[in-house]
């Protein structure tokens, strides 16, 4: 097994948190790290990460999460939300941020600057939107792996109203929507039912093709 | 620097491959698993991988995908392909496989299996497929971190035309629809435009808000 895979065997979706346990700041550091260098499409990194350590602000967010104890008992609450449209200033944004790193003007990547600008004026915003938000489930396949090379625990939910996600934490006017929540702290083994299951996965054959 | 974070360091875009180097079976094996592996929503793990070796198949997919040679070149060809809507059936299957694995009938989770159902039934079939995509996506960030662990070059390429490698591939009859290519190998540096350009991602203060 490689180390890789270890850690996800490693991991679970952890239902219940040690309330009185909090991430190190350099662990947290780390797992954030590892979402920012998280590859996308174009480059564009077309979400934003929010930290919510807030007590009233994290009840407010567990009363529109079905109440999953998860969101207030954990030591930080990721929230991964993407751009609500990929907008020209957005993506001229990322080129220019581009050309500034690299000290460089390249034609290939102006042509290819136009290019996207017209794919996405021509996409309209609910499809910029939808796949902006696939890229933040990339970095949050990252941070999966990140918290668990840590030690760190760690549950994806989906499990929440995200307009009012979004209304709590003003995202609205930011022009962000939420889209999966990640906790993240330290087992409660003794009381979380999930941590002694077995892992299911389809198997190798039921999930993988090769064409020859 | 973490482990992680240095593998994400490593990794960029592969935009030229050796086309003479093929990624050793027992490190395709564990890519592989590191994507089955992966945390899905509900764990339904709603889409599938092909490997595409077959150098005609590989051609056609080329053909559509903006004559990107990559797709060619490589070493092995990663296809994940979405569930195209997420029906009864393919819930029941997850559960009852469940149900198999942990040797266990859980009221607690025959209750979800009935809650999601009925979720799915709502949000109807494009909806669904949404939802698939973006699990996909988790996989593929798995995929970049557990690649560049074994030292494999990687692509994450979205610019072909979907339902064009539906058909070459024959996914639509397995109710399937491709979301993201992703090809492997290694890289022929020599004439790779991007190997040596520097990573771009925005600042930590540009991606990262904290609530506290």
């Amino acid at each position: 097994m490689s180390k890789i895979t270890e850690l996800l065997n490693w991991r679970y979706a952890t239902k219940k948190y040690d309330s009185s346990k909090t991430v190190p700041a350099e662990k947290l550091e780390r797992i954030l790290e590892a979402v920012r260098l998280t590859a996308t499409s174009s480059g564009l990194q077309p979400f934003e990460l929010l930290v919510v350590t807030n007590p009233q602000i994290r009840e407010k967010i567990k009363a529109v999460s079905a109440n999953q104890s998860q969101v207030t008992d954990c030591s930080h609450l990721l929230v991964f939300a993407a751009w609500d449209d990929i907008t020209p200033g957005r993506v001229n944004m990322m080129f220019d941020l581009t050309n500034t790193v690299r000290a460089n003007v390249n034609q290939g990547w102006e042509d290819y600057r136009q290019i996207l600008l017209g794919i996405v004026a021509e996409r309209g915003q609910e499809a910029n939107y939808q796949a902006a938000a696939r890229q933040a489930y990339i970095g949050l396949g990252s941070a999966l792996i990140a918290a668990a090379f840590e030690e760190v625990d760690a549950t994806p939910m989906e499990g929440f109203d995200p307009s009012a996600v979004d209304d709590i934490l003003g995202l609205g006017a930011r022009h962000l929507r939420s889209v999966v929540l990640l906790p993240l702290g330290y087992r409660a083994a003794e009381s979380d039912w999930l941590v002694n299951l077995k892992k299911v996965r389809r198997s190798r054959e039921n999930f993988v093709t090769e064409i020859n």
